[in-house]
Protein backbone atom coordinates (compact mmCIF):
# COMPACT_ATOMS: atom_id res chain seq x y z
CA UNK A 1 0.00 0.00 0.00
CA UNK A 2 1.44 3.02 -1.14
CA UNK A 3 -0.39 6.14 -0.79
CA UNK A 4 -3.68 7.91 -0.13
CA UNK A 5 -5.09 8.02 -3.71
CA UNK A 6 -8.45 10.14 -2.93
CA UNK A 7 -11.06 10.49 -0.53
CA UNK A 8 -14.63 9.93 -1.83
CA UNK A 9 -17.59 12.25 -0.37
CA UNK A 10 -21.04 11.66 -1.24
CA UNK A 11 -22.70 14.82 -2.32
CA UNK A 12 -26.29 15.75 -3.01
CA UNK A 13 -25.90 18.73 -5.29
CA UNK A 14 -22.46 18.29 -7.43
CA UNK A 15 -22.40 22.08 -8.99
CA UNK A 16 -23.27 23.84 -5.17
CA UNK A 17 -21.08 21.55 -3.24
CA UNK A 18 -17.88 22.27 -6.07
CA UNK A 19 -18.40 26.14 -5.32
CA UNK A 20 -17.84 25.32 -1.67
CA UNK A 21 -14.81 22.96 -1.95
CA UNK A 22 -13.34 25.33 -4.02
CA UNK A 23 -13.81 28.01 -1.24
CA UNK A 24 -12.82 25.58 1.54
CA UNK A 25 -9.72 24.18 -0.34
CA UNK A 26 -8.62 27.12 -2.23
CA UNK A 27 -8.24 25.03 -5.08
CA UNK A 28 -9.64 24.97 -8.81
CA UNK A 29 -11.13 21.03 -9.94
CA UNK A 30 -11.59 19.02 -12.82
CA UNK A 31 -14.99 16.75 -13.32
CA UNK A 32 -15.24 13.60 -14.90
CA UNK A 33 -18.38 11.52 -15.70
CA UNK A 34 -17.44 7.59 -14.72
CA UNK A 35 -19.60 5.27 -16.82
CA UNK A 36 -19.20 1.82 -14.33
CA UNK A 37 -20.44 4.05 -11.91
CA UNK A 38 -22.79 6.03 -13.32
CA UNK A 39 -21.43 9.02 -11.26
CA UNK A 40 -20.00 12.18 -11.92
CA UNK A 41 -17.33 12.98 -9.53
CA UNK A 42 -14.67 16.28 -9.06
CA UNK A 43 -11.33 16.00 -7.86
CA UNK A 44 -9.54 18.12 -5.91
CA UNK A 45 -5.96 18.35 -5.89
CA UNK A 46 -4.18 17.96 -2.19
CA UNK A 47 -0.58 17.35 -2.42
CA UNK A 48 -0.06 13.66 -3.68
CA UNK A 49 -3.47 12.58 -3.13
CA UNK A 50 -7.20 14.15 -3.91
CA UNK A 51 -10.36 15.24 -2.65
CA UNK A 52 -13.30 13.38 -4.80
CA UNK A 53 -16.99 14.59 -4.36
CA UNK A 54 -19.13 12.30 -6.16
CA UNK A 55 -22.77 12.48 -7.18
CA UNK A 56 -25.11 10.66 -9.41
CA UNK A 57 -28.66 11.82 -10.88
CA UNK A 58 -29.40 8.02 -11.96
CA UNK A 59 -31.83 6.19 -9.80
CA UNK A 60 -29.82 3.00 -9.54
CA UNK A 61 -26.16 4.34 -9.25
CA UNK A 62 -24.85 2.90 -6.05
CA UNK A 63 -24.45 6.54 -5.13
CA UNK A 64 -27.67 7.65 -5.71
CA UNK A 65 -28.91 4.75 -3.15
CA UNK A 66 -26.33 5.31 -0.64
CA UNK A 67 -27.87 9.47 0.08
CA UNK A 68 -31.07 8.03 0.11
CA UNK A 69 -30.24 6.23 3.38
CA UNK A 70 -27.10 8.21 4.50
CA UNK A 71 -26.54 12.26 4.69
CA UNK A 72 -23.75 13.34 2.47
CA UNK A 73 -20.74 12.94 4.02
CA UNK A 74 -17.26 10.89 3.66
CA UNK A 75 -18.01 7.75 1.52
CA UNK A 76 -14.72 5.97 0.59
CA UNK A 77 -10.99 6.00 1.40
CA UNK A 78 -9.12 4.86 -1.59
CA UNK A 79 -5.65 4.05 -1.27
CA UNK A 80 -2.90 3.57 -4.62
CA UNK A 81 -0.95 0.48 -4.68
CA UNK A 82 1.82 -0.55 -7.50
CA UNK A 83 -0.13 -3.99 -8.26
CA UNK A 84 -3.70 -4.43 -7.40
CA UNK A 85 -3.71 -8.26 -8.74
CA UNK A 86 -0.67 -8.74 -6.07
CA UNK A 87 -3.00 -6.67 -3.16
CA UNK A 88 -6.22 -8.65 -3.73
CA UNK A 89 -4.20 -11.90 -3.66
CA UNK A 90 -2.53 -10.70 -0.29
CA UNK A 91 -5.79 -9.30 1.27
CA UNK A 92 -7.47 -12.65 0.28
CA UNK A 93 -4.67 -14.21 1.86
CA UNK A 94 -5.27 -12.17 5.34
CA UNK A 95 -9.04 -12.83 5.16
CA UNK A 96 -10.72 -9.97 3.72
CA UNK A 97 -13.35 -9.92 1.36
CA UNK A 98 -14.31 -7.58 -2.01
CA UNK A 99 -17.24 -5.97 -3.16
CA UNK A 100 -15.51 -7.26 -6.68
CA UNK A 101 -12.67 -9.19 -7.01
CA UNK A 102 -12.01 -8.14 -11.35
CA UNK A 103 -10.89 -5.05 -10.73
CA UNK A 104 -13.54 -2.76 -12.96
CA UNK A 105 -11.94 0.97 -14.46
CA UNK A 106 -12.65 3.83 -11.75
CA UNK A 107 -12.31 7.37 -12.09
CA UNK A 108 -9.06 9.23 -13.12
CA UNK A 109 -8.25 6.54 -14.94
CA UNK A 110 -8.02 3.87 -12.24
CA UNK A 111 -8.25 0.29 -11.66
CA UNK A 112 -10.20 -0.19 -8.88
CA UNK A 113 -11.74 -3.09 -6.36
CA UNK A 114 -13.91 -2.02 -2.94
CA UNK A 115 -13.30 -4.54 0.06
CA UNK A 116 -16.16 -5.24 2.28
CA UNK A 117 -16.50 -2.39 4.68
CA UNK A 118 -17.92 -5.12 7.55
CA UNK A 119 -14.34 -6.31 7.32
CA UNK A 120 -12.56 -2.41 7.50
CA UNK A 121 -14.24 -1.33 10.30
CA UNK A 122 -17.03 0.16 8.97
CA UNK A 123 -14.47 2.21 6.19
CA UNK A 124 -15.19 1.18 2.38
CA UNK A 125 -12.07 1.02 1.59
CA UNK A 126 -11.27 0.99 -2.42
CA UNK A 127 -8.04 -0.56 -3.43
CA UNK A 128 -6.93 1.35 -6.75
CA UNK A 129 -3.88 1.25 -9.61
CA UNK A 130 -3.16 3.78 -12.42
CA UNK A 131 -3.83 2.11 -15.62
CA UNK B 1 -4.10 24.35 1.85
CA UNK B 2 -1.43 22.10 1.26
CA UNK B 3 -2.10 18.20 1.41
CA UNK B 4 -4.26 15.75 3.29
CA UNK B 5 -2.43 15.59 7.12
CA UNK B 6 -4.95 12.42 7.95
CA UNK B 7 -8.12 10.85 7.61
CA UNK B 8 -9.29 10.07 11.33
CA UNK B 9 -11.48 6.73 11.39
CA UNK B 10 -13.44 6.22 15.17
CA UNK B 11 -13.30 2.71 16.52
CA UNK B 12 -14.38 0.83 19.79
CA UNK B 13 -11.76 -1.52 20.33
CA UNK B 14 -8.25 0.09 19.52
CA UNK B 15 -6.46 -2.52 19.96
CA UNK B 16 -8.07 -4.85 17.42
CA UNK B 17 -8.35 -2.38 14.72
CA UNK B 18 -4.92 -1.73 14.95
CA UNK B 19 -4.23 -5.47 14.05
CA UNK B 20 -6.84 -5.03 11.43
CA UNK B 21 -5.60 -1.86 9.61
CA UNK B 22 -1.87 -3.19 10.15
CA UNK B 23 -3.27 -6.37 8.26
CA UNK B 24 -4.68 -4.30 5.42
CA UNK B 25 -2.04 -1.46 5.03
CA UNK B 26 0.71 -3.63 5.60
CA UNK B 27 2.13 -0.95 8.01
CA UNK B 28 3.79 -0.54 11.23
CA UNK B 29 1.88 2.09 13.13
CA UNK B 30 2.21 3.85 16.51
CA UNK B 31 -0.13 5.09 19.32
CA UNK B 32 -0.43 8.06 21.25
CA UNK B 33 -2.41 9.63 23.86
CA UNK B 34 -3.93 13.20 23.15
CA UNK B 35 -5.05 14.71 26.53
CA UNK B 36 -6.48 17.56 24.90
CA UNK B 37 -9.24 15.25 23.40
CA UNK B 38 -9.48 12.39 25.88
CA UNK B 39 -8.31 9.99 23.06
CA UNK B 40 -5.95 7.61 22.21
CA UNK B 41 -4.76 7.51 18.33
CA UNK B 42 -2.45 4.85 16.31
CA UNK B 43 -1.38 6.70 13.17
CA UNK B 44 -0.41 4.73 9.89
CA UNK B 45 1.74 6.58 7.73
CA UNK B 46 0.71 6.28 4.15
CA UNK B 47 3.01 8.32 1.83
CA UNK B 48 3.12 11.81 2.69
CA UNK B 49 -0.25 11.84 4.93
CA UNK B 50 -1.31 9.31 7.28
CA UNK B 51 -4.57 6.98 8.62
CA UNK B 52 -5.11 7.81 12.41
CA UNK B 53 -7.66 4.96 14.22
CA UNK B 54 -8.95 7.10 17.14
CA UNK B 55 -10.52 5.41 20.86
CA UNK B 56 -11.42 6.33 23.55
CA UNK B 57 -12.31 4.89 27.66
CA UNK B 58 -13.63 8.14 28.88
CA UNK B 59 -17.29 8.62 29.12
CA UNK B 60 -17.21 12.24 28.30
CA UNK B 61 -14.85 12.50 25.30
CA UNK B 62 -16.28 13.92 21.89
CA UNK B 63 -15.26 10.15 19.91
CA UNK B 64 -17.11 8.20 22.77
CA UNK B 65 -20.16 10.27 22.44
CA UNK B 66 -19.99 10.11 18.74
CA UNK B 67 -19.88 6.08 18.51
CA UNK B 68 -22.85 6.19 21.26
CA UNK B 69 -24.96 8.11 18.14
CA UNK B 70 -22.72 6.37 14.75
CA UNK B 71 -21.11 3.24 13.96
CA UNK B 72 -17.44 2.86 13.63
CA UNK B 73 -16.12 4.74 10.49
CA UNK B 74 -14.26 7.29 9.25
CA UNK B 75 -14.77 10.18 11.45
CA UNK B 76 -12.95 13.48 10.00
CA UNK B 77 -10.63 14.62 7.26
CA UNK B 78 -7.39 16.65 8.42
CA UNK B 79 -5.93 18.49 6.23
CA UNK B 80 -2.25 20.47 6.48
CA UNK B 81 -1.67 23.94 6.12
CA UNK B 82 1.82 26.54 6.62
CA UNK B 83 0.18 29.14 8.92
CA UNK B 84 -3.32 28.14 10.47
CA UNK B 85 -3.94 31.66 11.61
CA UNK B 86 -4.16 33.05 7.82
CA UNK B 87 -5.96 30.23 7.25
CA UNK B 88 -9.03 30.55 9.74
CA UNK B 89 -8.80 34.26 8.78
CA UNK B 90 -9.58 33.30 4.92
CA UNK B 91 -12.52 30.73 6.10
CA UNK B 92 -14.39 33.10 8.09
CA UNK B 93 -14.14 35.70 5.15
CA UNK B 94 -15.64 33.17 3.29
CA UNK B 95 -18.51 32.25 5.57
CA UNK B 96 -17.38 29.26 7.19
CA UNK B 97 -17.85 28.48 10.80
CA UNK B 98 -15.48 26.70 13.62
CA UNK B 99 -16.40 24.47 15.91
CA UNK B 100 -13.15 25.87 17.99
CA UNK B 101 -11.62 29.21 16.92
CA UNK B 102 -8.69 29.33 19.11
CA UNK B 103 -6.26 26.09 17.67
CA UNK B 104 -5.35 23.61 20.39
CA UNK B 105 -3.02 21.41 20.48
CA UNK B 106 -3.88 17.86 18.63
CA UNK B 107 -2.21 14.61 17.82
CA UNK B 108 0.87 14.23 15.99
CA UNK B 109 2.31 17.52 17.85
CA UNK B 110 0.08 19.88 15.77
CA UNK B 111 -2.43 22.66 15.84
CA UNK B 112 -5.72 22.18 14.96
CA UNK B 113 -9.21 23.36 14.57
CA UNK B 114 -12.48 22.43 13.37
CA UNK B 115 -15.15 23.55 10.82
CA UNK B 116 -18.34 22.97 11.53
CA UNK B 117 -19.30 20.12 9.52
CA UNK B 118 -22.68 21.75 8.74
CA UNK B 119 -20.80 23.97 6.23
CA UNK B 120 -18.92 21.25 4.56
CA UNK B 121 -21.09 19.12 3.06
CA UNK B 122 -21.49 17.01 7.00
CA UNK B 123 -17.75 16.17 6.08
CA UNK B 124 -16.15 16.98 10.17
CA UNK B 125 -13.14 19.26 8.63
CA UNK B 126 -10.00 19.48 10.88
CA UNK B 127 -7.15 22.07 9.65
CA UNK B 128 -3.23 21.81 11.13
CA UNK B 129 -0.65 23.23 11.91
CA UNK B 130 2.83 21.24 12.50
CA UNK B 131 3.98 23.32 15.93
Amino acid sequence: MKKISHIGIAVNDLQKSCELFSKLLNKDFHTEFVSSESVTTAFFKMGESKIELISSDQDDSAITKYLKKHKEGMHHLAIDVDNIQNEIHRLKKEGFRFLNETPKIGADNKLIVFLHPKDTNGVLVEICQSR
